[in-house]
């Protein structure tokens, strides 16, 4: 079997297995049982890149204590519609939630509502959260700050993160209107396809070790991200940066680290998150009827490529779910394993070999 | 003199100038003035696109009432935190301005205050609105949707708008962190700036009239914008119109009318605004002492190129401001021409010819 070999596995099987792996960890079951179901579902979507491929770097930093398994997510400042949680150095998508929750509940009451986290670790995919406020019918808006990773134009050293931000919108579609951007043009798994096909990149995607801009995939993935659009893409990020980190009262800048580049260390991710309570603005029928005409309006935009189809935010993520769901999640081989051989690493742990091969073929 | 030539003008006699036109053309003293500060204010910033060079389709519209000179702009509806704001077909200088105090009032009593702005009209630069939250210490944040103007790959239509979106962030630095972007990879102007200097553009910055991504700046002129960073800024252009749009109530897409393409018409923009108030996550002081951290590190982040300088957004701003507050508001002489000649079809109008001649050259 080769390396690009691919096994599928049930959605339920590995929600189970992974929450087992986090609470062997350390984490409370019902805790684990939450962060197993934000990675599971993050694949069921097709983010792969924040989906399980991160449970054993996650399992090691909940063992070592750097990230912090039982964490108190306190509230240490609230006024009106506004909360400031302290995620206590806990997993990300503990905070994250939590932290909607509060925006969620603040909205019902004030029709917006807004919660700032510090103390926190990488929370994978921002629209997570987003989503989160779908549940209740609201907008929700995500946003996390990360270790700097881009440079600015002209500079030799990163100056901020490719800050993700993410943005849910209730819809009569058969799937909800989700955008889930991170502000860099490019992400590093698309200058590894380059390298691999042997294909140069658009100058305006990343630099080198020394921030010159290059067209090398290679000299790219040695080097640093260029944000989206120039200028436009750095100020947003640095924008994200000042909510998630200055405003929240966590870290920033440099102050934030990198999961991979510190594993023995707390990331002191920040977050910022927004709900939009829809009743508020006006009643939620009209708001339906309004977004089934934009949806539509969007869907019947003509187009000249016949290859092309015009998506809504959100659709690609829906198709790949009902696939997945039917299907199976693909995992390379080396995962798989990698999950497995975790599994036996913790002594007392049930039997959690129950992932099943189901075919080996797999796209997105 | 040639059509290159310029004409400084001090700002203060402009804005005078600039309020009798909007006075006489209908508005009330008091809103004419409040319209020409915004309009020559974004001149002082060397946001010359949006400066004064719009007063004559403005004028015209409000002669013709396709632009109401003295709209009621009344709360149309309101939930805690959450305010909607009909904008009765006036500029949208007016509605945005109290669309903005609207929230700004709210999130003084919340910690977070939104007003969201229908059958509005063109309001100019965002960054006008964002700033306005800075007067009370709070982070302001301000979009608006405008008619579709941007093709998603592959259309060969425009399906949304380059929707602009500003944020300004009070800063003890010598002025704020503002950062007010379009979302379309590149300006009209660009383009024609290209065309004059006989240079191709990038292929992701626009296309031609049937929609394929073109290099002739010219093609491109007569085709459309592509969105900063494809699919990413197309997704945010949407959840703008949605936020404008959508939610507030009022047009959204192609309900959305260009003043250029329907001089005669109500635009029905819609603008959305946000007010954070600091003093709910914390302290002042402290954020002030983080902001000053923040800025210094981006301001020391080190650079390769020695042409390049690390400038925070607002900072480009804040030095024209500086330059055209001593030494005038360069202005082409065919526009400088063009607003004398406005006043004079101002039966009854005291003279307003004292635009100064200051200098010829001019530098942004």
């Amino acid at each position: 079997m080769t390396d690009s070999a691919m096994v599928s596995v049930d959605h339920d099987e590995l929600r189970g297995y992974v929450a087992a792996l986090l609470a062997g960890a350390g984490m409370t079951p019902p805790d684990a049982k939450q962060m197993a179901d934000c990675l599971v579902e993050s694949n069921l979507w097709g983010v792969d890149s924040h989906g399980v491929l991160r449970v054993p770097i996650y399992v090691e930093r909940l063992r070592s204590g750097a990230m912090n398994p039982r964490p108190r997510l306190d509230i240490v400042a609230e006024h009106g519609a506004v909360a400031v949680l302290e995620g206590d150095g806990g997993p990300g998508f503990l905070a994250g939630l939590a932290g909607m929750r509060h925006a969620v509940t603040h909205a019902g009451e004030h029709g917006v509502g807004v919660c700032a986290v510090r103390d926190s670790n990488h929370f994978g995919a921002a629209g997570l959260y987003a989503r989160a406020a779908l549940d209740e019918g609201m907008i929700g808006i995500a946003m996390t700050n990360v270790m700097p990773n881009m440079v600015a134009p002209g500079g030799s050293r990163p100056v901020v993160g490719n800050n993700p931000l993410a943005v849910a919108v209730p819809a009569p579609t058969p799937f909800p209107i989700v955008l889930d951007i991170s502000l860099s043009a490019a992400a590093g798994g698309k200058l590894l396809l380059a390298s691999k096909r042997g294909e140069k990149i658009p100058l305006d995607w990343a630099t080198d070790a020394e921030g010159h801009p290059t067209d090398d995939p290679d000299a790219a993935f040695a080097g640093f991200l260029l944000p989206i659009a120039g200028v436009k893409g750095l100020g947003l990020a640095y924008i994200v940066d000042i909510l998630c980190g200055v405003l929240a009262g966590g870290a920033f800048g440099w102050d934030v680290k990198s999961m991979y580049a510190y594993p023995k260390e707390r990331s002191e991710t920040g977050h910022f998150l927004v709900a939009l309570d829809i009743g508020a603005f006006m009643d939620r029928a009209e708001f339906d009827a309004r977004m089934a005409r934009y949806c539509a309006s969007v869907k019947g935009s003509p187009l000249w490529d016949d290859t092309a189809e015009m998506l809504l935010p959100g659709e690609l993520e829906h198709r790949t779910e009902v696939r997945r769901r039917a299907e199976g999640i693909p995992l390379p081989r080396g995962l798989y394993d990698e999950l497995l051989e975790l599994g036996h690493g913790f002594a007392g742990l049930p039997s959690l070999h129950r992932l099943r091969v189901v075919s080996t073929p797999s796209s997105r």
